[in-house]
């Protein structure tokens, strides 16, 4: 089988061909030739994953490309502080830009996040904090929506840890471990995360 | 496997349990001895399934009886008119009720709701509809989520035809067929209809 998964993040894409099973092949949205921006104007993850599979799919459709794959796949992830009652959430990509206004390349946004969310955690000693992923799947022949939902707790360091991963690894311990996502080695954050446990109940479904 | 199904509907838990394949049984409200209203107070039929079904776990982990079940599942199920832009939708049940503020017993209530939309489309030519079943899966022991989205495009008729079904099966044509729900067997229904759709789907991913 082959799917779209709605991204050109070379990140998420790695983690997503690590977790699929053999015989599914996944494309990128490079891979397809779709170059449009999606402007993800959902107010939850679970309409932002939605409106990027069906913006996909349409497209797919609309240009007689819905042959080269069986489905559409989209995730979105956020990141939700108990002391900032769920804050970032579905602006966590975009929390450091929605405050300054400036928008930064890749790595310094990562960065510029998680400044903030040790700014906003600064004095707090309640740390605790999730990561959700939301996947939404849509079959191109066929009027049935499937969404997986994984969740991982943990909490917030004081200060950066790590340098692998991406996002907000280096400031996230999962619960269970004592080294941040930014410092677990990626076979074991590709095990735990809430990605792979969304990706893992896709997986059962397709 | 032995899953809750969050409901009491004899119509939907005789639907759901033909669909299951050998070896998953499925529990009522009843049998596991929950006999609270749940109030539907999401705004989608998405949220409500959501509603539902994290109703009756929480309420299975505080009374110790989660060894009773892998999970629980619940569904939403909404008539999505098109000439009305989308109505009744996650009103569907209440529809008739909402205007009147008269709840009546179980088959007055849907009499009453398929003589409102009978009337409210009265002389318009547009009558195309779609019935759209939402299910959302919890597991006890994990922090995932599954919810599946089954549609059934048609279209409403102009009276009520057939005994058979419930709800709002004597007015619906679904696509491709000249037989309202309440006109064709169950067995045609159970294979083709909203809830069949989004069952199979949630069956795939159990």
């Amino acid at each position: 089988m082959r799917f779209v998964f709605a991204s050109n993040n070379t990140h998420k894409l790695s983690e997503v061909r690590e977790i699929m099973p053999e015989g599914i092949e996944i494309l990128s949205l490079h891979d397809i030739g779709f170059d449009q921006e999606i402007e993800e104007t959902g107010l939850t993850l679970s309409e932002n994953s939605k409106i990027k599979a069906e913006t996909v799919a349409e497209w797919l459709i609309k240009n007689d490309k819905s042959t080269l794959t069986d489905g559409v796949f989209a995730d979105d992830t956020g990141l939700e502080i108990d002391a900032l009652l769920g804050a970032p959430g579905v602006y966590t990509a975009r929390w450091a830009e929605r405050e300054t206004g400036i928008h930064l390349p890749e790595m310094e946004t990562y960065a510029a996040n998680r400044q903030k969310a040790l700014r906003e955690l600064e004095g707090k000693t309640n740390r605790g904090a999730q990561f959700k992923t939301v996947i939404t799947l849509l079959y191109l022949n066929s009027d049935t929506r499937v969404q997986v939902e994984g969740i991982v707790r943990g909490t917030i360091t004081t200060e950066e840890r790590g340098q692998s991963g991406f996002g907000y690894d280096p400031i996230f311990i999962p619960e269970g471990y004592d080294k941040t996502f930014g410092e677990l080695p990626t076979e074991i954050k590709n095990n735990i995360s809430h990605r792979a446990k969304a990706l893992t109940e896709l997986v059962k479904c397709l």
